[in-house]
């Protein structure tokens, strides 16, 4: 049976010499445009408003953790409805249609600016964080999680065990929201981070569970500005990497009283800003 | 004295136990707004085009080359001038203008359309890669190179002695390009992978070195859609990366006649396309 989000093909490759021709898998990597409808009955209108490389699956996560990471909608009250904006037998639908309630007010010159102080930035990493208060419903949390390191230390196995695609693709990102007593509860897989985590955040949002600020959210990767924005946005406090993150990802977490741990090993890490015990 | 691209923080490190406040190193992160000027004198225009989160340093190329691979510019003699936009004393520009040349034939109605087409995509797969092959200047090639694998095997070593920010912070990505016979000419790094590919084809762009026909592109990462069209833009024919390709880089690999390797080490790798020897 095929998996979702991975494709076989024939490679060759070769080792100490030795050529071999014989099937490798990989991550798929699709466009998917995200489009929403918006406006009472007789003003309605249609407009897209990004296009994404992902791994096809959980489209609907995507669109939605999305819509709400980027501060378009603030709880699933905002939508109608959602679907593949196509059907064609035999092809991924890669259009995707979100309907947002007739009752929000959505206005659409707000949406470049949406854009450019969120997922982009201003012209000043300052700036950037400045501009993502004003969309933020959890501004910076006045009692932080405190999470047992050795708690932490559990996470990247767990992680690298429910990893299913990045074990036969070595390519593919993941974000995994677990527990105070590291225990997860959901994981996402993705070509590009911030899908995993728009996937994650929206998979919660359909659930009706966010704020998410009593759980650990690992990033299989880096943590970027981007990530803690996202998260931000959701609630997290505590947010644990496995790389490294940059600098205008800790100045993020700061701001936002998120915790911020990176490269998080089984028996050691670097805690970037907050506290863990 | 500071070293360009990083930035040092406090943290808290622990390990088997003990807890120790030290210093660490990250990569810097801030966004850099790209705006480009065109048209004849009177109806000279100023437009930002983009907004890009990076590693400081290099932002002529980045600018240059990003223009460059998004099919905006075709060459050097296509723009005027470029400078940072602001130079405030003690801050850092984020800001730069690139001043097309006036007598070129630029469209602002087809920006969206091109950035839908390159950066991003069409609506599958296939539709991304042939909105690609219209902006393209080096479509398939015809007498693809071959290199030696013994001399690809060299590659990742070099590649990891040359990425100091790398080895500071972990947290950075680069590109580097090698001589058909193994010899680094330059490496770019940056938190984003795609703008440290931007920042090295730049770097040749304005080394009027283009098309880089004859020549190894290195990624220290993973190999997506858009790492594989700005090579292609660039005419480059082999491209290494040290982690896994995605599903649709094969697929514009094999489109553009480039040899994709994935996977590389010291002592073997996968051939996704094209050949060695």
């Amino acid at each position: 049976m095929a998996t979702p989000g991975i494709v076989n093909v024939n490679i060759q490759r070769t080792e100490n010499g030795k050529w071999v021709d014989m099937e490798d898998q990989l991550a798929i990597e699709e466009p998917l445009e995200i489009s929403i409808a918006f406006g009472q009955s007789q003003n309605r209108q249609t407009k897209r408003i990004s296009v994404t490389m992902r791994t096809p699956g959980n489209d609907a996560e995507l669109a939605l953790g999305f819509l709400f990471t980027e501060g378009i909608i603030h709880s699933l009250a905002d939508v109608q409805s959602w679907k593949h904006a196509d059907t064609l037998p035999g092809i991924e639908s890669n259009r995707f249609l979100v309907e947002l309630n007739p009752e929000l007010n959505f206005e659409l010159s707000k949406l470049d600016r949406n854009f450019y102080t969120t997922s982009s930035c201003g012209v000043c990493g300052k700036a950037s964080i400045d501009a993502i208060k004003t969309t933020n419903a959890f501004t910076k949390q006045t009692s932080p999680i405190k999470i047992n390191k050795d708690i932490l230390y559990t996470l990247p196995e767990k992680l690298r065990l429910a990893q299913q695609n990045f074990e036969s693709t070595g390519g593919i990102h993941a974000s995994a929201l677990f527990t105070k007593d590291g225990d997860l509860i959901a994981l996402r897989e993705d070509v590009g981070r911030h899908n995993a985590l728009d996937k994650l955040i929206g998979y919660f949002l359909t659930e009706n569970k966010i704020p998410l600020n009593q759980h650990i959210l690992l990033l299989s990767g880096r943590a970027s500005f981007e990530l803690l924005q996202k998260a931000s946005m959701a609630g997290i406090q505590m947010v644990c990497a496995i790389g490294a993150p940059s600098s205008l990802a800790v100045e993020t977490a700061k701001e936002f009283g998120v915790t911020l741990v990176g490269f998080l090993k089984s028996n050691k890490m670097n805690v970037y800003c907050g506290e863990t015990f």
